[in-house]
């Protein structure tokens, strides 16, 4: 057997979710059947880096499976790309040691949430950034963003639903970049919470709007309550960037 | 009764066409049935300046229509896209001359077309440009839009459907755009024949394949007859970009 790493795209528009689930579309499910009918039936199973929820994107979700072929590296993606449904696309293929684990092993992550401003809604973007036709102050959310930047506890950042105990997170980065009538918020972390990008970039934005102070970040961290925090943002404009790996980067 | 020249953006993806037919989902019929709700039943019809085909998109389409209320031009795109599918977005209104027409008083349009080049298929792509993962010479392409330049005869380049009697239009620019691994063209004409722009596009990229010789254009047009003209590329490539009349562009 050989183990593969994967790297990842696709619009999750149309799927409800990254994870396998019963009578839903989802990738999980979709790149599970591509490779049981490239290996003549047999069952495989893909392993994420993490799930992203209904609605949410990857450009560079990473997998990696198992599988007795050795086809060359560079021939994967076309053989795979034929079985899949054209929302997903796998960009690369690499062959990995027989230890490597997508989920396991990373070791940090860029999610990328993307807001445009414009008076008038885009119907080319509806699926791919969130509408926000409203004034922002781009100075108070860069000031907020220095607050959030380092390791804290995000309990207040993350759904009420999380069930992981340990919330403490670095975020390493956080940028905020104008393109036109774009903001695109980056964010680069060693890990992420549940729902945890979209409510920071749901809370950036109620400061940009004047609803939230900047100074108010130290405060809504130390509560380590989700009720504190503001809206979730909505998924469309959340994608996976990157995943980083001891090895790569 | 005030008549009103409206600028509409859509996304053609998910219709069946522009122009309106029972039991399918249409722009128009969309437009129409938005009026009707906002003139609370009254039927309202809409003119648009062509139509388009399942799948194409319109960046700036034009259309007019007549309503008994006087809402301040900057209203109406708010009051229309709240009753419109997010597909649909009003851009644009202005007050017209009540003898204004969106199609008889045309006299130019532009349209572009997308194809993108990177070996992998791009899922946020899909529905939005033509993959052609393929080699091309942009030289012959441009050789070749030198001749399909000026006044012709595009019997040859529209559908065999095409019933209008006069194929003669004028081709005012064509040009080939290189962004990143998208290759736009840009056709500026007074007119364009059913399917036109997407067989001079897969004549094009047969060109610059290498399966027709540029040289080759002037005798496919004195053929007047489809069957010497290349491939019709795809619809999702294809976007009705600009319409102009007398007093605008």
């Amino acid at each position: 057997m050989q183990r593969y790493k994967c790297k990842v795209a696709y619009d999750g528009s149309q799927f409800s979710g990254y994870q396998i689930q019963p009578n839903q579309r989802t990738v999980q499910g979709e790149l599970e059947k591509a490779l049981e009918k490239l290996h003549k039936g047999k069952e495989t199973k893909v392993f994420a880096s993490g799930r992203t929820d209904a609605g949410v994107h990857a450009r560079g979700q990473m997998i990696h499976f198992d599988s007795p072929f050795s086809i060359p590296e560079e021939k994967w993606p076309v053989a795979l790309n034929a079985l899949l449904p054209d929302e997903i696309s796998i960009l690369e293929v690499e062959k990995a040691e027989s230890d490597f684990h997508a989920r396991f092993d990373v070791t940090g992550k860029e999610y990328r949430y993307f807001v445009y401003t414009s008076k008038v809604r885009d119907p080319f973007r509806r699926h791919y950034a969130y509408h926000y036709p409203y004034a922002l102050n781009l100075v108070t959310i860069k000031k907020a963003s220095q607050y959030l930047l380092g390791t804290h506890d995000f309990t207040s950042f993350c759904s009420a639903k999380t069930e992981v105990e340990d919330r403490v997170r670095e975020l390493r980065e956080i940028e905020v970049l104008e393109e036109g009538d774009m903001l695109v918020f980056r964010f680069v972390g060693n890990g992420f919470l549940y729902n945890m990008v979209r409510i920071l970039v749901g809370t950036l934005l109620q400061i940009g709007a004047g609803e939230i102070l900047s100074d108010e970040i130290p405060a809504i961290l130390a509560k380590k309550d989700r009720i504190y925090a503001g809206k979730t943002a909505p998924p469309q404009g959340l994608y996976l960037w990157k995943v980083d790996y001891e090895n790569n980067s």
